[in-house]
């Protein structure tokens, strides 16, 4: 049985590297299934995948509901898909379990992308935690990559940390907004004018052309305050005026952020990155694990859940409190389960 | 042995809520030790005087070298003593440990705050990581509390992510910055802008006095931009210019944020935010004990090294690592050590 699985698995990783998109999308699913005897065909897969080494460009992609993120998710895929290279779009949306989502999982709103051979969408894994939608996430976006895909697109709404998660798994970071003056404005969500490398005013067309305009130049004051970045080029990060609809500007970020890659590849930014990008997920894993494991003691989440209580009622001290829980677990030999 | 340090403490605990400063300065260099046995006794000395549940306000400060931190906190802090509030500072910094710290522990830098009776000046505890000179600050925070101060000061230069772990102890965040223009221009690191509830421009005095005031106005633009928060007023988060040397403008401030913090506490923001700062406090307690115990066992810390370095080359998938780390670990009695 164990055998078989292992064959099916190397099977599915070979079809994935020969880039067929129905197995990339049936390992996807595989990856995403909570369910614990997946598991370990799920770390097989991924293990198998990770040696072909492949790389894409990961671009995060934010912006809230109204800003025409689909719209410009589509015009943008098909200009790529049009200079022969492979996209793939997956989305991080937090509330995808609660609500059906925020992020549409149909492919109808991105008609003319989906009918791309080049193209692959799929909608947000769901999970009734960030955190299970981020590891997801992660897994698919190795998975894309192994498959021969250029671009991942990974896109999210902006509720919560669901910004700094994709920025976490992306090479670079791309905030759409809305034009807006004075007491329309939305303002950008704390935290993300942080992580942007681009940001770009949608909708500069027809009657919203000017305050289009005059957001961007409000935008680009904005990013001159904050201190130069580690791996940022001269006149990153930067703000420019788009328009979904009519197509402008997209060749000219998509030219800049390849002028951004460039410099990052060449900097050793890009490589630094990533690693410490892995870095971070594993340690995210260990931990993840750890807290699984402690909790699998029904005695330990009950006085986990207990504890947290009386430390925000500031009647307990963290420390002391964590000790208490922590007595629920201990070292074992790994090879006398 | 156990009942006499049992004692101790309960003398110790008393001394401090008592405020008397020996005692808190002694309690102070207890929980800052890194020794295992001394670990109980701290443990026990901090759940007893947080039964006191007396609060200080907690302000967050940084700024970098050169901005004039010291200056302003002297000033700032003997306004407030002078007002009969009792005023305690503390310090997070990063590279206290290697470089002997870019915050000076030596009471020379804040001489008249040194010699009010009212005000107790602590330097950064010497960690070897940040996380461990946080975790030292925060109980340090409680004491101070406990030993009857009105205002905790807890000031950062903002090295890696000292800032961020400050804001999470601290009620209302305080930036200081230099007046700049143009080339000069620092700005202001990634992170800090969306924490900060109050940017101070210092040194609005002689010469630099309308370069200050300019510089208000553009990070005053530069806040409008970002996205009102919960628990901020109309007009939060604000920036004004100040003078230390001159003394000017620190009355204003300290009413601003006295304004802020009563908003916050008529809104409910405030105990929520304290009921959620130590429901993360004790989170991260756990989960920081979870991973000292996994790497009690050197089989168990060595293959993590090993794992890490393969997952950051990519040549292992995050996942499936981490589950080779857990099986180091298992769940076990609590009765049967």
């Amino acid at each position: 049985m164990f055998r078989a699985m292992t064959n099916d698995m190397a099977v599915l990783a070979d079809k994935i590297l020969s880039g067929d998109r129905r197995a990339l999308a049936r390992a996807i699913t595989l990856v995403e299934s909570g369910r614990s005897d997946h598991r370990a065909d799920s770390n097989e897969l991924l293990e198998t995948v990770a040696r072909s080494s492949r790389q894409a460009l990961r671009i995060g992609l934010s912006g809230t509901p109204g800003v025409g993120k689909s719209t410009f998710i589509e015009a943008f895929g098909c200009m790529l898909t049009a200079q022969g290279l492979k996209v793939a779009v997956l989305a991080v949306d937090p509330s995808s379990a609660r609500s059906g989502g925020s992020i549409l999982g149909d492919k109808t709103r991105m008609e003319r992308l989906s009918r791309e051979p080049n193209a692959f969408i799929r909608p947000s894994p769901s999970q009734t935690e960030l955190g299970g939608v981020a590891r997801r996430t992660r897994d698919a976006v190795s998975l894309c990559e192994a498959a021969g895909f250029d671009v991942v697109l990974i896109e999210t709404v902006g509720v919560g940390q669901s910004e700094t998660i994709v920025a976490d798994m992306s090479d670079v970071f791309v905030l759409l907004i809305a034009p807006a003056g004075g007491d329309e404005l939305q303002g950008v969500k704390r935290g993300i004018m942080e992580i942007a490398d681009m940001i770009l005013v949608n909708k500069a067309d027809g009657d919203l052309k000017h305050t289009a305009i005059r957001t961007t130049a409000d935008y680009a004051g904005a990013l001159r305050l904050l201190r130069k970045r580690e791996g940022d080029p001269e006149g990153f990060p930067k703000a420019m005026p788009v328009s979904a609809v009519e197509e402008n500007g997209l060749d000219q970020a998509w030219e800049d952020l390849q002028n951004l890659v460039q410099y990052r590849k060449d900097s050793g930014f890009w490589t630094a990155r990533r690693a410490a990008q892995a870095a971070r997920w594993f340690a995210d894993e260990v931990r993840q694990g750890l807290l699984r494991k402690l909790q699998s003691d029904p005695r330990a989440e009950a006085a986990m859940a207990e504890l947290a209580e009386e430390v925000a009622k500031g009647i307990r001290a963290p420390g002391a409190a964590a000790d208490d829980v922590l007595r629920f677990l201990r070292s074992g030999d790994p090879d006398q389960p």
